[in-house]
């Protein structure tokens, strides 16, 4: 049975695992101070044109996003994100548990805007209540938004005047920035700090933490470790990250989990079929009957996101790196058989 | 330039990189549900002689101890450790991030006893001073050192009387194994949780945690989520751990990483050299003067532990799945040259 | 200039006081082992009529707060409380400095139901959220109003099939009490934990933690002491408490709290003006225009709680132990004549 | 029976239990902001000469401590502390509860030296250990001695050039003030933040937090908050804190503590007994054979502190501000009869 369910139900790009084949043998120092990590660590800074900025590599997301929250934020500060975004929803709490408090914004498209987070300022700012002072975005975000260019920059001008620190959820970093007009380098330009996501854009794990603002990097390897973040082999993460943009792997991933996602969405739309958000991204919402549902989840795996009252249901479909325009097609095909029959 | 310095300066064994090859494509759920991790969790409990236990995959050991830690102990309770334990030396106060407060007990060769305990205890017990509930041990030590079958058996009934409990910290566990009497299905009777160490024993990375106690076993998932733990792609902990365990290949490098040290001490020894510490397992501390030090860190990687004031220092030299006999002798014979010419 | 602004403006009942002088001079065991505190609890636990209850005293209501939720959830837990519960609005992020998450339900009368609560347990019960654990409840509440007998008793069944600890916040719980129909000794019957406000209701600081389940109980005072709410000299905590339950006066107090509350309700009222909310309790919430507010302003200090669109705001007047009916009548005459005027 | 058990056994000095009669009706605005706190803040700057200091008010020394301590360091940064240091002995974790590690350093005389923490720093900086950052010391300490200044100075100056913070907990400050040559005025030049000890000296309750590093003074007031720290009423710290500071009052209690602990020695040495500390303060440490201990019990309170092998222990005794001259030689007498007649 295929999955559409999430971005990380298979393994590795075969590059990936190609590359920790061939350089299993060396003999390396632990903790991120292998050649690997250092040359992956070179080549995401060249490719952000930041030759200073500091990169740190993790496992997962929640790690990167415990970690870099907990180390930005002093312990009357908040954190802001939209009421959808992962740390709120999805991570158990893993922001709270290291001391900090989240102020949820509902958002209808995921995306955060200075107009939010201004209306919430305006209700905050006392003793008796916690400090914001960090803005949590997701790019693409978790209902498969994105952000443009010139909304990342107002966000970011809007945070400098208001002191605050902008932190950019990447677990879905190539898709978000394919959909849309920001360019690599922006992320240094227009964040003060931002992951990479590898483990859904073909790597077998990891995410790598870029730090643009100096005042935050100091000592954050310090942070790393006590967050159980460090991994003594170190080199795993490093080899991987230097695969994944030694000749642009990471973006033309992105691109095709974005076509292929694009491919579905236009065969369920020819069917007749809405959506429940705009989508240019991996993660697609289209609305379907249940009958219909009942019938697909025969032959396939995915989330059923949200009921509906009049008989259909949001479901949610996602594409993944190994994922073929065959697979894709046969979908498209199997829909319109379930549509049609029942 | 040969590395002595830690147990993770290489990839993975070849075993398990063939397995994570093949298993690249199959299509699998996430977060540890695939059915790698639970044929992993299967295997462990088999060799477990214990169908009971819960079984968890983390990407380190500091992840491990620090989730285990937080999730047996009440706010107001605290854990025992010698004071050289991994988790009260190096780990950056990773449990004190969590709230806890470690006790550390001073203890010569790296073990805890009853007495040392008892006496702890004696002092501890009021509503003004943190309550100890959790008794840490490593097996194989940080110093090199092992446990007995009969030690770790009176620790235990020491726990049960005081009702403690006890957790062994199995960084190392597979030539603390080796190294003494104890057999893997003891660790089901003599601990409350221990964790079984991958990284440091031919894995790209990942322990296994085992809890024994069904009490501490309740919603540990909940934990593992909270704190980062949980791998989005938690098949490549299943996957690795499964070809760990499906034919002992676990235990056969914690023999080969045991049998290289042991012929390590040997050729050291005859060339009659002194040790720190009476090790059994894949750390050994010999006792070397400076000059030969300083000529034998133009050939090799290796730990100055503790200087001396007698022109000495211990250095540690650790042996790691891939060593050779070879690269054993070649030690051997050019510590010999660098002792006649120095 | 007289203060409507809130009920700990002034010092402490006479009674109270008188207490303090003629106790000052015995000589005591700290940290609440002395005969004052120990007088007080059995007081408390009389007329609970619950000889089993324990009974701890703290400095305030935050205090309170944070050290009762951080002893009864486990890591992973959370806490429901209504969003404009004092955990969740005014405490500067207290509850998520222990590491938990507040679960904030909007609730338009600021109460909680098992309504609001099932709706929100139907959507949270899986491992990536946190695991709801605790109901937080206010009595009276922040927006003035209080739970009858039979709201709290439905709250209660409610927790007890779905596993869930209740807790209420009894700041103003004098005021709560004396405007339903719930009686002391049902608070014994119908939460697991609650505290008895003492600051807001004569006492120059202090508030009695009541724990009905004795599982939330064992080992309570370590909480405290690590928490920092164990005070040195707990005397002083325990000769008020013992003061406001010797003969009833902690009920008396807030009886005249709400008498008086009442009375300028009912010449608010007279005078033409609504209310934002029905409180039988001693904060009440008129609504006014601007102007008036303006006039008022001169002669007495209050809150303007939220500003409308047309002209007006409401705002939020508290009575406290001390006020007269003489203040109560002059500021009726007083907003007559500002109305009249403006 | 009389204690000597500690310096919180009785109440007030009357001048406070005065002071918060006549103060008692007046109508002040809650948390601090009343002019009773500002009147002691301005006070206490003024003695200390030192007008851009921080003031700030809480209700014990726990309170205190952990406050501090949490807002000063990152979280990744420990706190040095003699190993006898009240936060780590008798604190039941509070500051680890906090996030942080204690690094407890042995000292025999309870004192920390540049000598001690330099050595300590040798082994400490890298990125598997705890950061150390501050540096917290007693005065007067939990084993009677004191600081003097040129002790403090010499203190001072390490911690400026190791760049790591000082905080000087002063629950016992008055006392410690007086048995040394440490002028008031030193502390604001001497350390980054210190408390005065109410408690302990006279009052119902309270220590001043002061704040001489504005670094360390920005947004303190939310921390405060979060912890439970900012009493509603504040105004009972204000009033306590403005008695003790208009007229020396605060000097003069420490003055007669000592006084009457110095008789004390005078009185015990001329029996012929020793003392395990040499101690010019409140708590003096006199070795008596266990046979005169019992006998002393019948009689009076206090701890015994440590048993020794050879039939004696050691037995603290503390003075309050309460104590007459007429007790003291009353307990002279009636140890030199226990002794006689044992």
């Amino acid at each position: 049975m295929y999955s559409f369910k999430n971005d990380y139900s298979v393994g590795a790009h075969p590059h990936i695992l190609k590359a920790l084949s061939e350089t299993n043998d060396t003999v390396q120092p632990g903790y991120g101070e292998d050649a690997y990590s250092r040359q992956a660590a070179d080549l995401i800074r060249e490719k952000l044109q930041s030759p200073a900025a500091g990169v740190y590599f993790v496992s997962g997301g929640t790690q990167a996003n415990l970690t870099v929250i907990s180390s930005v934020l002093k312990p009357y500060q908040s954190v802001i994100s939209a009421a959808s975004g992962h740390i709120n929803h999805h991570e158990t709490g893993a922001i709270e548990a290291t001391g900090h408090r989240i102020e949820a914004l509902p958002a209808a498209d995921g995306k955060l805007t200075p107009a939010l987070i201004g209306d919430y300022l305006g209700t905050a700012m006392e003793v008796h209540m916690r400090m914001p002072k960090l803005v949590y975005i997701s790019n693409s975000t978790e209902v498969g938004t994105h952000y443009t260019k010139a909304e990342l920059a107002a966000l970011w001008e809007f945070c400098r005047e208001k002191k605050l620190y902008l932190f950019m959820d990447g677990a879905r970093l190539a898709s978000g920035l394919d959909a849309g007009d920001i360019g690599f380098p922006d992320l240094a330009r227009y964040t003060d700090v931002f992951y990479i996501g590898g483990t859904k854009n073909g790597a077998l794990l990891g995410e790598a933490i870029v730090i643009n603002n100096p005042s935050l990097d100091e000592d954050f390897a310090y942070n790393l470790k006590m967050r159980g973040a460090l991994l003594a082999k170190g080199r795993i993460l490093g080899i991987q990250f230097a695969e994944l943009f030694r000749d642009d792997l990471y973006f033309k991933i992105g691109a095709h989990l974005n076509r292929t996602a694009a491919r579905l969405t236009e065969g369920i739309r020819a069917l007749g079929f809405g959506f429940s958000t705009d989508s240019k991204t991996n993660q697609i919402f289209p609305i379907l009957p249940f009958a219909v549902i009942r019938e697909l989840e025969r032959k396939y795996d995915f989330y059923v996101w949200e009921k509906r009252d009049d008989g259909k249901a949001v479901v949610r479909l996602v594409t993944n790196w190994a994922i073929t325009d065959a697979i894709v097609e046969q979908f498209i095909a199997d829909l319109g058989e379930c549509a049609a029959t029942t």
